[in-house]
Protein backbone atom coordinates (compact mmCIF):
# COMPACT_ATOMS: atom_id res chain seq x y z
CA UNK A 1 0.00 0.00 0.00
CA UNK A 2 1.23 3.50 -0.60
CA UNK A 3 -0.38 6.74 0.55
CA UNK A 4 -0.62 9.47 -1.77
CA UNK A 5 -1.29 13.34 -0.91
CA UNK A 6 -2.30 16.58 -2.48
CA UNK A 7 -0.29 19.89 -0.76
CA UNK A 8 -0.23 23.41 -1.45
CA UNK A 9 3.51 24.96 -0.80
CA UNK A 10 4.37 28.07 0.68
CA UNK A 11 4.48 29.55 -2.53
CA UNK A 12 0.85 28.64 -3.30
CA UNK A 13 1.80 26.06 -6.19
CA UNK A 14 0.49 22.43 -6.07
CA UNK A 15 2.80 19.42 -5.12
CA UNK A 16 1.24 16.01 -5.16
CA UNK A 17 3.05 12.59 -4.41
CA UNK A 18 3.70 9.59 -2.31
CA UNK A 19 3.80 10.76 1.92
CA UNK A 20 6.24 7.83 3.75
CA UNK A 21 7.59 8.79 7.59
CA UNK A 22 6.39 12.91 7.09
CA UNK A 23 8.17 13.26 3.88
CA UNK A 24 6.19 13.94 0.14
CA UNK A 25 7.80 12.12 -2.63
CA UNK A 26 7.00 14.52 -5.31
CA UNK A 27 4.94 12.25 -8.60
CA UNK A 28 4.10 14.59 -12.04
CA UNK A 29 0.47 13.28 -11.41
CA UNK A 30 -1.84 11.09 -10.48
CA UNK A 31 -2.57 10.07 -14.18
CA UNK A 32 1.52 10.51 -15.05
CA UNK A 33 2.69 8.89 -11.72
CA UNK A 34 6.86 9.84 -12.43
CA UNK A 35 8.32 10.75 -9.23
CA UNK A 36 10.29 14.00 -10.02
CA UNK A 37 13.12 13.58 -7.54
CA UNK A 38 11.86 16.26 -5.40
CA UNK A 39 11.46 15.52 -1.33
CA UNK A 40 9.86 17.68 0.58
CA UNK A 41 9.00 17.87 4.27
CA UNK A 42 4.62 17.42 4.87
CA UNK A 43 5.10 20.01 8.07
CA UNK A 44 5.67 23.29 5.48
CA UNK A 45 2.75 22.09 3.18
CA UNK A 46 -1.50 22.40 3.67
CA UNK A 47 -3.14 19.83 3.54
CA UNK A 48 -5.82 19.52 0.02
CA UNK A 49 -8.14 17.24 -1.23
CA UNK A 50 -5.88 14.04 -2.80
CA UNK A 51 -7.33 14.86 -6.05
CA UNK A 52 -9.17 17.49 -7.79
CA UNK A 53 -11.68 15.89 -9.17
CA UNK A 54 -13.53 16.93 -13.04
CA UNK A 55 -16.73 15.48 -11.71
CA UNK A 56 -17.98 13.23 -8.28
CA UNK A 57 -20.34 10.43 -9.01
CA UNK A 58 -22.46 9.66 -5.84
CA UNK A 59 -24.71 6.61 -5.19
CA UNK A 60 -27.71 6.17 -3.82
CA UNK A 61 -28.29 2.78 -2.12
CA UNK A 62 -25.17 0.65 -2.44
CA UNK A 63 -24.99 -0.94 0.54
CA UNK A 64 -27.41 -4.21 1.68
CA UNK A 65 -27.81 -3.10 4.89
CA UNK A 66 -29.14 0.29 4.26
CA UNK A 67 -31.03 -1.26 1.68
CA UNK A 68 -32.62 -3.28 3.80
CA UNK A 69 -33.38 -0.93 6.55
CA UNK A 70 -35.02 1.45 4.05
CA UNK A 71 -37.22 -1.63 2.68
CA UNK A 72 -35.36 -1.11 -1.00
CA UNK A 73 -34.70 -3.67 -3.73
CA UNK A 74 -31.05 -3.14 -4.23
CA UNK A 75 -30.59 -1.89 -7.66
CA UNK A 76 -29.27 -3.85 -11.05
CA UNK A 77 -27.08 -0.76 -12.12
CA UNK A 78 -25.70 1.91 -10.22
CA UNK A 79 -28.25 4.48 -9.25
CA UNK A 80 -26.14 8.17 -9.07
CA UNK A 81 -26.04 11.63 -9.15
CA UNK A 82 -23.19 14.69 -10.10
CA UNK A 83 -21.31 16.96 -7.58
CA UNK A 84 -19.13 19.28 -9.04
CA UNK A 85 -16.12 20.22 -8.84
CA UNK A 86 -16.76 23.06 -6.59
CA UNK A 87 -18.38 20.74 -3.75
CA UNK A 88 -15.01 19.54 -3.20
CA UNK A 89 -12.93 20.35 -0.26
CA UNK A 90 -10.25 18.47 1.87
CA UNK A 91 -9.39 17.13 5.37
CA UNK A 92 -9.94 19.92 8.33
CA UNK A 93 -11.36 22.58 5.37
CA UNK A 94 -14.94 23.75 7.04
CA UNK A 95 -18.08 22.70 5.38
CA UNK A 96 -20.20 26.15 4.88
CA UNK A 97 -23.66 26.16 5.52
CA UNK A 98 -25.66 27.65 2.31
CA UNK A 99 -26.32 31.22 3.07
CA UNK A 100 -29.96 31.13 2.02
CA UNK A 101 -30.70 27.05 3.38
CA UNK A 102 -31.77 27.24 7.48
CA UNK A 103 -32.62 23.17 7.64
CA UNK A 104 -31.21 19.99 8.01
CA UNK A 105 -27.47 19.25 6.65
CA UNK A 106 -26.38 15.78 6.97
CA UNK A 107 -23.41 13.53 6.74
CA UNK A 108 -22.64 10.12 5.24
CA UNK A 109 -19.41 8.80 5.15
CA UNK A 110 -18.07 6.90 2.35
CA UNK A 111 -15.42 5.39 0.52
CA UNK A 112 -14.23 6.94 -2.57
CA UNK A 113 -12.38 5.62 -5.98
CA UNK A 114 -10.28 7.80 -7.74
CA UNK A 115 -10.12 6.89 -11.20
CA UNK A 116 -6.19 6.63 -12.69
CA UNK A 117 -6.83 6.56 -16.06
CA UNK A 118 -9.55 7.48 -18.89
CA UNK A 119 -12.11 4.83 -18.95
CA UNK A 120 -15.07 4.22 -21.22
CA UNK A 121 -16.94 0.97 -21.41
CA UNK A 122 -14.67 -0.90 -19.88
CA UNK A 123 -15.25 -4.66 -18.34
CA UNK A 124 -14.78 -5.35 -14.81
CA UNK A 125 -11.02 -6.45 -15.18
CA UNK A 126 -10.06 -2.93 -17.08
CA UNK A 127 -12.14 -1.22 -15.17
CA UNK A 128 -10.44 -2.87 -11.85
CA UNK A 129 -6.63 -1.37 -13.87
CA UNK A 130 -8.20 1.90 -14.02
CA UNK A 131 -7.95 2.71 -10.13
CA UNK A 132 -5.70 5.05 -8.97
CA UNK A 133 -6.73 3.92 -4.96
CA UNK A 134 -9.35 4.57 -2.34
CA UNK A 135 -10.05 7.91 -0.45
CA UNK A 136 -12.70 8.83 2.03
CA UNK A 137 -15.74 11.26 1.33
CA UNK A 138 -18.32 13.03 3.14
CA UNK A 139 -21.40 13.04 0.87
CA UNK A 140 -23.19 16.57 2.70
CA UNK A 141 -26.48 17.18 1.77
CA UNK A 142 -29.10 19.55 2.61
CA UNK A 143 -31.98 16.88 3.48
CA UNK A 144 -34.71 19.11 3.33
CA UNK A 145 -34.26 20.19 -0.10
CA UNK A 146 -34.08 16.86 -1.73
CA UNK A 147 -37.61 16.91 -1.97
CA UNK A 148 -38.62 20.52 -1.54
CA UNK A 149 -40.56 20.20 -4.60
CA UNK A 150 -42.45 17.29 -4.69
CA UNK A 151 -42.15 17.27 -8.89
CA UNK A 152 -38.25 16.94 -8.73
CA UNK A 153 -36.41 15.67 -6.82
CA UNK A 154 -33.46 18.07 -6.19
CA UNK A 155 -30.55 15.40 -5.82
CA UNK A 156 -27.75 17.18 -7.26
CA UNK A 157 -28.75 20.65 -5.52
CA UNK A 158 -28.87 19.37 -2.44
CA UNK A 159 -25.67 17.51 -2.62
CA UNK A 160 -23.92 20.35 -4.57
CA UNK A 161 -23.06 22.83 -2.58
CA UNK A 162 -19.57 24.36 -2.46
CA UNK A 163 -17.83 22.72 -0.09
CA UNK A 164 -20.53 20.14 0.54
CA UNK A 165 -18.34 17.05 -0.58
CA UNK A 166 -15.69 16.36 1.28
CA UNK A 167 -12.06 14.24 0.41
CA UNK A 168 -9.33 12.71 1.95
CA UNK A 169 -7.56 13.08 3.95
CA UNK A 170 -5.37 10.53 1.44
CA UNK A 171 -5.35 8.48 -0.93
CA UNK A 172 -4.47 5.14 -0.84
CA UNK A 173 -3.33 2.58 -3.27
CA UNK A 174 -3.31 -1.31 -3.00
CA UNK A 175 -6.21 -1.03 -0.46
CA UNK A 176 -7.78 -4.05 0.55
CA UNK A 177 -11.47 -2.50 0.51
CA UNK A 178 -13.13 -6.15 1.07
CA UNK A 179 -11.60 -6.12 4.76
CA UNK A 180 -12.19 -3.02 6.29
CA UNK A 181 -14.74 -0.80 7.67
CA UNK A 182 -15.63 2.86 8.01
CA UNK A 183 -16.46 4.50 11.09
CA UNK A 184 -18.31 7.51 10.97
CA UNK A 185 -18.29 10.07 14.73
CA UNK A 186 -20.07 13.11 15.19
CA UNK A 187 -18.13 14.66 17.95
CA UNK A 188 -16.42 12.18 19.21
CA UNK A 189 -19.64 10.15 19.33
CA UNK A 190 -19.80 6.80 16.71
CA UNK A 191 -22.76 7.29 14.85
CA UNK A 192 -21.34 5.08 11.42
CA UNK A 193 -19.50 1.54 11.42
CA UNK A 194 -20.26 -0.79 8.63
CA UNK A 195 -18.02 -3.14 6.88
CA UNK A 196 -17.32 -1.79 2.89
CA UNK A 197 -17.92 -5.62 2.19
CA UNK A 198 -21.75 -5.19 2.35
CA UNK A 199 -21.50 -2.93 -0.85
CA UNK A 200 -23.75 -3.83 -3.55
CA UNK A 201 -21.48 -3.41 -6.55
CA UNK A 202 -17.76 -3.68 -6.17
CA UNK A 203 -15.71 -0.86 -6.40
CA UNK A 204 -14.71 -2.23 -10.28
CA UNK A 205 -17.93 -3.26 -10.99
CA UNK A 206 -19.26 0.19 -10.39
CA UNK A 207 -16.57 2.00 -12.72
CA UNK A 208 -17.22 -0.98 -15.12
CA UNK A 209 -20.64 -0.13 -15.23
CA UNK A 210 -20.89 3.90 -15.06
CA UNK A 211 -18.17 3.82 -17.56
CA UNK A 212 -21.00 2.60 -19.77
CA UNK A 213 -22.54 5.38 -19.28
CA UNK A 214 -20.05 8.11 -18.69
CA UNK A 215 -16.36 8.65 -19.59
CA UNK A 216 -14.75 8.30 -15.81
CA UNK A 217 -11.14 10.85 -16.31
CA UNK A 218 -8.11 10.66 -14.36
CA UNK A 219 -9.08 12.28 -10.84
CA UNK A 220 -12.69 11.80 -10.75
CA UNK A 221 -13.94 10.14 -8.17
CA UNK A 222 -16.86 7.67 -7.51
CA UNK A 223 -18.43 7.91 -3.80
CA UNK A 224 -19.76 4.11 -3.21
CA UNK A 225 -22.57 5.13 -0.67
CA UNK A 226 -23.64 5.10 2.61
CA UNK A 227 -24.90 2.63 4.91
CA UNK A 228 -26.55 2.85 7.97
CA UNK A 229 -26.57 5.78 10.83
CA UNK A 230 -26.46 8.94 8.87
CA UNK A 231 -27.53 11.90 10.84
CA UNK A 232 -27.80 15.23 10.60
CA UNK A 233 -24.59 17.75 11.87
CA UNK A 234 -25.39 21.09 13.99
CA UNK A 235 -23.75 24.00 13.30
CA UNK A 236 -19.85 23.81 14.82
CA UNK A 237 -20.29 19.91 15.14
CA UNK A 238 -17.78 18.08 13.43
CA UNK A 239 -17.68 14.83 11.84
CA UNK A 240 -14.84 12.64 11.51
CA UNK A 241 -14.99 9.55 9.35
CA UNK A 242 -12.22 6.56 9.41
CA UNK A 243 -11.19 4.17 7.67
CA UNK A 244 -7.84 2.58 9.35
CA UNK A 245 -5.50 2.32 6.45
CA UNK A 246 -6.90 5.70 4.46
CA UNK A 247 -6.96 7.40 7.94
CA UNK A 248 -9.37 10.07 9.24
CA UNK A 249 -11.10 12.91 7.05
CA UNK A 250 -12.52 15.28 9.65
CA UNK A 251 -14.56 18.40 8.98
CA UNK A 252 -16.81 21.12 10.86
CA UNK A 253 -19.88 22.81 9.74
CA UNK A 254 -19.62 26.26 9.91
CA UNK A 255 -22.47 28.52 10.62
CA UNK A 256 -23.41 31.20 7.74
CA UNK A 257 -22.36 34.87 8.88
CA UNK A 258 -25.41 37.00 9.78
CA UNK A 259 -24.46 40.00 7.67
CA UNK A 260 -23.76 38.30 4.60
CA UNK A 261 -27.34 36.29 4.82
CA UNK A 262 -29.05 39.63 5.28
CA UNK A 263 -27.48 40.40 2.27
CA UNK A 264 -28.86 37.37 0.48
CA UNK A 265 -32.27 37.44 1.35
CA UNK A 266 -32.23 41.16 0.28
CA UNK A 267 -30.65 39.75 -3.38
CA UNK A 268 -33.79 36.76 -3.03
CA UNK A 269 -36.09 39.74 -2.68
CA UNK A 270 -34.94 41.30 -5.95
CA UNK A 271 -35.13 38.26 -7.51
CA UNK A 272 -38.23 36.97 -6.95
CA UNK A 273 -40.67 36.76 -9.63
CA UNK B 1 -23.65 41.91 -30.74
CA UNK B 2 -20.47 39.85 -31.42
CA UNK B 3 -20.02 36.03 -32.06
CA UNK B 4 -17.41 34.11 -30.71
CA UNK B 5 -16.49 30.52 -31.91
CA UNK B 6 -13.85 27.88 -30.89
CA UNK B 7 -12.34 25.60 -33.26
CA UNK B 8 -9.14 22.56 -33.60
CA UNK B 9 -6.61 23.93 -35.64
CA UNK B 10 -4.36 21.82 -38.45
CA UNK B 11 -1.89 21.27 -36.06
CA UNK B 12 -4.68 20.13 -32.99
CA UNK B 13 -4.12 23.45 -31.39
CA UNK B 14 -7.41 24.58 -30.23
CA UNK B 15 -8.45 28.34 -31.02
CA UNK B 16 -11.19 30.56 -29.64
CA UNK B 17 -12.16 34.33 -31.04
CA UNK B 18 -14.42 36.70 -32.40
CA UNK B 19 -15.77 35.58 -36.11
CA UNK B 20 -16.46 38.24 -38.67
CA UNK B 21 -16.41 37.90 -42.34
CA UNK B 22 -15.05 34.00 -42.13
CA UNK B 23 -12.21 34.63 -40.30
CA UNK B 24 -11.66 34.48 -36.98
CA UNK B 25 -9.92 37.39 -34.50
CA UNK B 26 -8.17 34.79 -31.77
CA UNK B 27 -8.60 36.14 -28.06
CA UNK B 28 -6.97 34.68 -25.58
CA UNK B 29 -9.71 32.90 -23.66
CA UNK B 30 -13.53 33.66 -22.82
CA UNK B 31 -12.37 34.92 -19.36
CA UNK B 32 -9.27 36.60 -20.54
CA UNK B 33 -11.26 38.34 -23.70
CA UNK B 34 -7.73 39.76 -24.81
CA UNK B 35 -7.15 39.78 -28.74
CA UNK B 36 -3.43 38.26 -30.04
CA UNK B 37 -3.56 39.53 -32.80
CA UNK B 38 -3.60 36.57 -34.78
CA UNK B 39 -6.64 36.38 -37.55
CA UNK B 40 -7.07 32.92 -39.07
CA UNK B 41 -9.51 32.17 -42.11
CA UNK B 42 -11.99 29.89 -40.83
CA UNK B 43 -11.81 27.57 -43.50
CA UNK B 44 -9.13 26.29 -42.54
CA UNK B 45 -10.11 25.34 -38.69
CA UNK B 46 -13.16 22.27 -37.95
CA UNK B 47 -15.40 23.66 -35.47
CA UNK B 48 -15.88 23.03 -32.13
CA UNK B 49 -18.43 23.15 -29.42
CA UNK B 50 -17.92 26.88 -28.50
CA UNK B 51 -16.82 26.25 -24.74
CA UNK B 52 -15.23 23.99 -23.16
CA UNK B 53 -17.61 24.17 -19.69
CA UNK B 54 -16.18 21.97 -17.15
CA UNK B 55 -20.37 21.29 -15.83
CA UNK B 56 -23.92 22.18 -17.58
CA UNK B 57 -26.45 23.08 -15.22
CA UNK B 58 -29.60 21.86 -17.19
CA UNK B 59 -32.78 23.32 -15.68
CA UNK B 60 -36.07 21.61 -15.70
CA UNK B 61 -39.82 22.98 -15.63
CA UNK B 62 -38.89 26.73 -17.44
CA UNK B 63 -40.84 27.79 -19.22
CA UNK B 64 -45.10 28.78 -18.95
CA UNK B 65 -46.27 26.78 -21.95
CA UNK B 66 -44.75 23.47 -21.05
CA UNK B 67 -45.32 23.97 -17.38
CA UNK B 68 -49.33 24.43 -18.18
CA UNK B 69 -49.34 21.69 -20.27
CA UNK B 70 -47.88 18.86 -17.92
CA UNK B 71 -50.18 20.73 -15.52
CA UNK B 72 -47.24 21.61 -13.04
CA UNK B 73 -46.54 24.92 -11.05
CA UNK B 74 -43.97 26.75 -11.84
CA UNK B 75 -41.37 26.55 -9.66
CA UNK B 76 -40.04 29.14 -6.66
CA UNK B 77 -36.10 28.52 -7.92
CA UNK B 78 -34.30 26.74 -10.97
CA UNK B 79 -34.90 22.99 -10.69
CA UNK B 80 -31.49 21.71 -12.28
CA UNK B 81 -29.42 18.34 -12.47
CA UNK B 82 -25.97 18.42 -13.86
CA UNK B 83 -24.42 16.99 -17.08
CA UNK B 84 -20.69 16.22 -17.05
CA UNK B 85 -18.16 17.40 -18.87
CA UNK B 86 -17.64 14.87 -21.36
CA UNK B 87 -20.89 14.94 -22.48
CA UNK B 88 -20.73 18.07 -24.44
CA UNK B 89 -20.09 18.07 -28.27
CA UNK B 90 -20.07 20.83 -30.80
CA UNK B 91 -22.37 21.28 -33.95
CA UNK B 92 -22.36 18.65 -36.68
CA UNK B 93 -20.94 16.05 -34.45
CA UNK B 94 -22.94 12.77 -34.18
CA UNK B 95 -24.74 11.82 -31.20
CA UNK B 96 -24.03 8.37 -30.02
CA UNK B 97 -26.57 5.96 -28.72
CA UNK B 98 -24.80 4.30 -25.80
CA UNK B 99 -24.00 1.22 -26.46
CA UNK B 100 -26.06 -0.67 -23.40
CA UNK B 101 -29.33 1.20 -24.60
CA UNK B 102 -31.67 0.69 -26.88
CA UNK B 103 -34.63 2.63 -25.75
CA UNK B 104 -35.69 5.96 -26.60
CA UNK B 105 -33.71 8.88 -27.11
CA UNK B 106 -35.17 12.66 -26.86
CA UNK B 107 -33.91 16.04 -28.39
CA UNK B 108 -34.78 19.25 -25.95
CA UNK B 109 -34.19 22.55 -28.21
CA UNK B 110 -33.08 24.93 -25.23
CA UNK B 111 -31.31 28.30 -24.86
CA UNK B 112 -27.33 28.29 -23.23
CA UNK B 113 -26.34 31.04 -20.93
CA UNK B 114 -22.28 30.67 -21.34
CA UNK B 115 -20.90 31.72 -17.53
CA UNK B 116 -17.69 34.44 -18.17
CA UNK B 117 -16.46 34.80 -14.86
CA UNK B 118 -16.47 33.02 -11.70
CA UNK B 119 -19.85 33.55 -9.85
CA UNK B 120 -20.91 32.95 -6.50
CA UNK B 121 -24.15 34.49 -3.98
CA UNK B 122 -24.29 36.87 -6.60
CA UNK B 123 -27.27 39.87 -7.00
CA UNK B 124 -29.62 39.54 -10.45
CA UNK B 125 -27.41 42.96 -11.39
CA UNK B 126 -24.08 40.85 -11.15
CA UNK B 127 -25.16 37.72 -12.55
CA UNK B 128 -26.23 39.97 -15.26
CA UNK B 129 -22.13 41.23 -15.74
CA UNK B 130 -21.22 37.55 -15.39
CA UNK B 131 -23.12 36.08 -18.57
CA UNK B 132 -20.45 36.34 -21.52
CA UNK B 133 -23.22 35.53 -23.88
CA UNK B 134 -25.89 32.89 -24.93
CA UNK B 135 -25.70 29.77 -27.27
CA UNK B 136 -27.60 26.60 -28.25
CA UNK B 137 -27.72 23.49 -26.28
CA UNK B 138 -29.57 20.24 -27.32
CA UNK B 139 -30.27 18.61 -24.19
CA UNK B 140 -30.40 15.11 -25.42
CA UNK B 141 -32.02 12.30 -22.77
CA UNK B 142 -32.28 8.49 -23.24
CA UNK B 143 -36.06 9.05 -21.64
CA UNK B 144 -37.01 5.26 -20.79
CA UNK B 145 -34.10 5.83 -18.05
CA UNK B 146 -35.34 8.59 -16.27
CA UNK B 147 -38.01 6.27 -14.31
CA UNK B 148 -36.42 2.87 -15.13
CA UNK B 149 -35.80 2.72 -11.19
CA UNK B 150 -39.50 3.61 -9.54
CA UNK B 151 -37.52 4.34 -6.30
CA UNK B 152 -34.59 6.94 -7.86
CA UNK B 153 -35.17 9.09 -10.74
CA UNK B 154 -31.93 8.84 -12.99
CA UNK B 155 -31.68 12.19 -14.59
CA UNK B 156 -27.83 12.81 -14.33
CA UNK B 157 -27.54 9.30 -16.16
CA UNK B 158 -30.26 9.69 -18.93
CA UNK B 159 -28.57 13.37 -19.67
CA UNK B 160 -25.36 12.67 -18.72
CA UNK B 161 -24.34 10.12 -21.46
CA UNK B 162 -21.09 10.99 -23.78
CA UNK B 163 -22.45 13.25 -26.59
CA UNK B 164 -25.55 13.99 -24.89
CA UNK B 165 -24.97 18.00 -24.47
CA UNK B 166 -24.82 19.86 -27.94
CA UNK B 167 -23.98 22.81 -27.79
CA UNK B 168 -23.30 25.63 -30.72
CA UNK B 169 -22.42 26.69 -33.54
CA UNK B 170 -21.36 30.24 -31.95
CA UNK B 171 -21.83 32.05 -28.64
CA UNK B 172 -23.23 35.68 -29.29
CA UNK B 173 -23.21 38.50 -26.93
CA UNK B 174 -24.62 41.41 -26.56
CA UNK B 175 -27.85 38.91 -27.59
CA UNK B 176 -31.07 40.28 -27.50
CA UNK B 177 -33.35 36.98 -25.67
CA UNK B 178 -36.56 38.59 -25.00
CA UNK B 179 -37.07 39.01 -28.61
CA UNK B 180 -35.98 35.61 -29.79
CA UNK B 181 -37.20 32.52 -30.69
CA UNK B 182 -36.53 28.77 -30.83
CA UNK B 183 -36.76 27.10 -33.28
CA UNK B 184 -36.47 22.98 -33.72
CA UNK B 185 -36.42 20.87 -36.40
CA UNK B 186 -36.36 17.19 -36.75
CA UNK B 187 -35.26 15.54 -40.43
CA UNK B 188 -36.25 18.94 -41.73
CA UNK B 189 -39.90 18.96 -40.14
CA UNK B 190 -40.43 21.64 -37.42
CA UNK B 191 -41.20 19.95 -33.96
CA UNK B 192 -40.34 23.75 -31.50
CA UNK B 193 -41.28 26.55 -32.33
CA UNK B 194 -41.30 28.98 -28.56
CA UNK B 195 -40.58 32.39 -27.75
CA UNK B 196 -37.73 32.74 -25.12
CA UNK B 197 -39.87 35.68 -23.61
CA UNK B 198 -41.88 32.64 -21.78
CA UNK B 199 -39.33 31.62 -19.67
CA UNK B 200 -39.73 31.48 -15.70
CA UNK B 201 -36.61 32.87 -14.30
CA UNK B 202 -34.86 34.85 -16.88
CA UNK B 203 -30.84 34.13 -17.26
CA UNK B 204 -29.85 36.61 -14.88
CA UNK B 205 -32.36 35.26 -12.41
CA UNK B 206 -30.89 31.61 -12.83
CA UNK B 207 -27.34 32.84 -12.46
CA UNK B 208 -28.03 34.52 -9.53
CA UNK B 209 -30.19 31.90 -7.77
CA UNK B 210 -27.88 29.03 -9.32
CA UNK B 211 -24.73 31.14 -7.83
CA UNK B 212 -26.12 30.86 -4.39
CA UNK B 213 -26.16 26.81 -4.80
CA UNK B 214 -23.11 26.38 -6.12
CA UNK B 215 -19.86 27.97 -7.47
CA UNK B 216 -20.17 28.96 -11.75
CA UNK B 217 -17.13 29.09 -13.41
CA UNK B 218 -16.22 30.45 -16.58
CA UNK B 219 -17.47 28.32 -19.36
CA UNK B 220 -19.79 26.79 -17.30
CA UNK B 221 -23.30 26.31 -19.27
CA UNK B 222 -26.72 27.08 -17.79
CA UNK B 223 -29.19 25.04 -20.23
CA UNK B 224 -32.41 26.66 -19.71
CA UNK B 225 -34.72 24.27 -20.02
CA UNK B 226 -37.04 23.68 -22.66
CA UNK B 227 -40.24 24.07 -23.95
CA UNK B 228 -43.32 22.46 -25.89
CA UNK B 229 -42.83 19.74 -28.90
CA UNK B 230 -39.99 17.51 -27.43
CA UNK B 231 -40.07 14.48 -29.19
CA UNK B 232 -37.88 10.88 -29.93
CA UNK B 233 -34.79 10.98 -32.33
CA UNK B 234 -34.47 7.59 -34.52
CA UNK B 235 -31.17 6.24 -35.01
CA UNK B 236 -30.04 8.20 -38.55
CA UNK B 237 -32.03 11.31 -37.68
CA UNK B 238 -30.90 14.79 -37.64
CA UNK B 239 -31.72 17.50 -35.01
CA UNK B 240 -31.72 21.30 -36.27
CA UNK B 241 -32.09 23.78 -33.62
CA UNK B 242 -31.96 27.41 -34.95
CA UNK B 243 -32.02 31.17 -32.68
CA UNK B 244 -32.12 33.39 -35.69
CA UNK B 245 -28.92 35.56 -33.75
CA UNK B 246 -26.90 32.66 -32.89
CA UNK B 247 -27.16 30.40 -35.77
CA UNK B 248 -28.65 26.40 -36.46
CA UNK B 249 -27.21 23.70 -34.12
CA UNK B 250 -27.27 20.60 -35.74
CA UNK B 251 -26.72 16.97 -35.01
CA UNK B 252 -27.19 13.56 -36.17
CA UNK B 253 -28.08 10.46 -33.83
CA UNK B 254 -26.06 7.58 -34.52
CA UNK B 255 -26.08 4.20 -34.23
CA UNK B 256 -24.15 2.02 -31.99
CA UNK B 257 -22.33 -0.46 -33.99
CA UNK B 258 -23.56 -4.02 -33.68
CA UNK B 259 -20.08 -5.43 -33.32
CA UNK B 260 -19.24 -2.83 -30.38
CA UNK B 261 -22.44 -4.09 -28.62
CA UNK B 262 -22.11 -7.78 -28.40
CA UNK B 263 -19.02 -6.87 -26.61
CA UNK B 264 -20.44 -4.58 -24.17
CA UNK B 265 -23.48 -6.65 -23.15
CA UNK B 266 -21.13 -9.91 -22.83
CA UNK B 267 -19.21 -7.38 -20.45
CA UNK B 268 -23.16 -6.87 -18.58
CA UNK B 269 -23.27 -10.82 -18.49
CA UNK B 270 -19.45 -10.33 -16.79
CA UNK B 271 -20.83 -7.71 -14.50
CA UNK B 272 -24.13 -8.95 -13.40
CA UNK B 273 -24.05 -9.52 -9.58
Amino acid sequence: MDTWMRFMSSDGGIVFGRVESGYLHEYESLDQPVPTGAVLSTRALTPLAPCAPGKVIALWNNYHALAAKLDKPVPTHPLFLLKPADSVIGAGEPIRRPLSYTGKIVYEGELGIVIGRRCRDASVAEAGDAIFGYTIVNDVTAADLLNESPHFPQWCRAKGFDTFCCIGPAIVSGFEWRHARLVTTLDGVERQNYPLADMVFSPAEQVSLISQDLTLEPGDVIACGTSLGVGSIRDGATVSITIDAIGTLSNTLRAARADTVAQVRSNETTNAV
